[in-house]
């Protein structure tokens, strides 16, 4: 496990068949330390998402569906009926444990319409086969939309631009392969040579932890930024495009990503620099009203504490919103596993819901 | 010396009159630690400078001052002319410490002029004591225009609401009161209360470090965010007005600042928020094109570790410039001792060169 992985590889999370338990790697840790931490029951998994061992909304996703099978494992119900009732409270605080990916709730929900429509009435191994094997395609898929996407996003970039990526929207936020940072991975399969700007994404760093460092392994040509630097990058003509992931997307193409992006996406509409936003169909929330997603607030000492030391007093207050929503307007295309999405976005993600509810494929856009 | 200061007293750099040397805050270690040093010769201002142990324009632009009267003091030579020809050198490497701040190279050559014109033909005691109490009244001077512009700049704030800042433009940044900061302390002597959010302005921290610390000494209710979060405030319509101070104010109003302050100030335009700069007459760039001006790039160190920890692979570039531009269109007033200047900036900063030329005093705007 040296330092040298790629990333085109590369799994940040897998369902381990000889103890039933969940491997991933620690996110936490990068790029110091390249750890993997076992997940054996579903407050493990709890833990982990919480404090963001794993993190990425297509990655939590999995490891929600996961922790979900993990539960149905546990279980001595002897019916599915009784089995049902026993995992809804694992189910429900899984979900809670981080708000706004709302890949976190589709995966758990996938997994729970899996059990009641799938699953034998007797609840036995074969049950456990079945949850277990379910899972494991979830994350297989998952790596497939992600290469299917990016392949599609890729056709948007020319040989020789510098392209801006903010957080981390790579392999380490997916099972594999990565949204935003899978396209450029299909730039470069496709023989297009790109520059990479990584926002380094404070308070987390995973601009610097984990996209630079997962870029840089793969062979990118990457410069890192301090998110107070986007605006002079623009000035100073360096950046020729955007793309981000997404944790959630409304039905009318407002965007929930990590806290940053809103004010790099209005920079870079003053700066006619295409923002692109890279994501799979279970990052869609084709029901919610944008305005009462929550966006979740993590600890003001993320903000006040570099590393365990202090920045600031301790007497003073933090406001440390994890996400902020980019409207649809300062949004050029959306990068789905269906296609390139133009504005205006709701009738095409008005397709896409119909498309995902009967289950058909094809493009939409 | 305990932590408690209150900054409306404090100063960041003064003349020790015992031992004719510099004392200044060590910057680079608060807040954790107030720890003063001590500069005897040239060498030491510049290393003071350049490590950032003394940063902000107009605190700068004192200790260049200061320093150039150490040469004087330092030399030998019989004569004026031969005391000119000596410390040119001297002269040249401070202005050079820093290149953006026009305040260096504005308090090198007032005391350079001094010298010129106020110093007796030949060098002696008498020419030692002249520089030293004049270089004093420059510090002096700097106090005391930092309060006329704050008092008149409070008056564009209302009881109640809350102001955003970048970087620091506080005491700490000045010889004492600040100027950004001055303006709010002066908000606060004339009996109305503010919430001040402030940017930690990364990769120095001087938001988090530096203007939280003094806020929080003089009783201010600071909340510190993430650069990446000043969108995301606005959003939520947490901010009534921006105020932050500047490096250099070019003759049509471009404002270069702290970098970060441009997609601030972008924000503030799209959210219909009122975005001011303080700075004294020493700020302005009467004569240059803001196209010509250097932005100082700094270490890609600052970037890739935090502490002395890594948090980027060192095989990554940086780009770190320390500061950028903000175009008069996005600035709403500037305040200056002569008072508040509305768009278009031009003709009043043209006024003020006048005035400033011909040393007459009175209101400009």
């Amino acid at each position: 496990m040296g330092d040298k992985r790629s990333f085109y590889e590369q799994r940040t999370i897998e369902w381990d068949d000889k103890s039933n338990s969940i491997m991933m790697i620690d996110q936490t840790v990068l790029p110091n330390e390249f750890r993997i931490v076992r997940c054996s029951n579903v407050s493990e998994v709890i833990d982990a998402i919480k404090t963001m061992k794993i993190r990425g909304a297509p990655a939590i996703g999995v490891a929600g569906a996961m922790g979900l099978a993990l539960s149905v494992i546990a279980s001595t119900s002897s019916t599915k009926k009784k089995l049902l009732q026993e995992i809804e409270p694992d189910a429900i605080a899984i979900k809670s444990a981080r708000p706004t990916a709302i890949n976190l709730a589709w995966g758990v929900d996938k997994t729970a319409e899996f059990i009641q429509s799938e699953l034998p009435e007797m609840n036995s191994n074969e049950s456990k086969e079945k949850i277990v094997k379910f899972v494991k395609s979830l994350a297989d898929a998952d790596v497939n939309t992600n290469r299917k996407l990016s392949d599609q996003g890729a056709k948007l970039f020319r040989n020789g631009e510098t392209v801006l990526t903010h957080c981390n929207a790579g392999s380490l936020a997916t099972v594999g392969y990565g949204t935003a940072l899978g396209v450029l991975r299909s730039v470069a399969k496709q023989g297009k040579t790109l520059k990479v700007f990584a926002a380094e994404a404070r308070p987390v760093l995973q601009g610097a932890r984990l996209t630079a460092y997962e870029l840089a392994n793969d062979g990118f040509d990457v410069t890192l930024i301090s998110d107070t630097a986007i605006g002079a990058s623009m000035q100073k003509g360096l950046i020729d495009r955007v793309v981000v992931g997404a944790d959630r997307i409304t039905k009318d193409g407002h965007v929930f990503n990590k806290v940053g992006t809103y004010q790099i996406a209005t920079l870079a509409k003053r700066h006619r620099v295409p923002f692109y936003v890279a994501a799979p169909l279970s990052t869609f929330d084709f029901d919610a009203d944008w305005k009462k997603v929550k966006i979740e607030e993590r600890s003001p000492e993320e903000i006040k504490t570099i590393g365990g030391q202090h920045t600031a007093p301790e007497s003073v207050k933090a406001f440390n919103p994890a996400f902020d929503v980019t409207p649809p307007e300062l949004v050029t295309a959306i990068i789905c596993e269906k296609g390139i999405l133009a504005r205006p976005f709701a009738p095409k993600i008005k397709r896409l819901k119909r498309k995902a509810l009967k289950g058909l494929s094809g493009p939409v856009a």
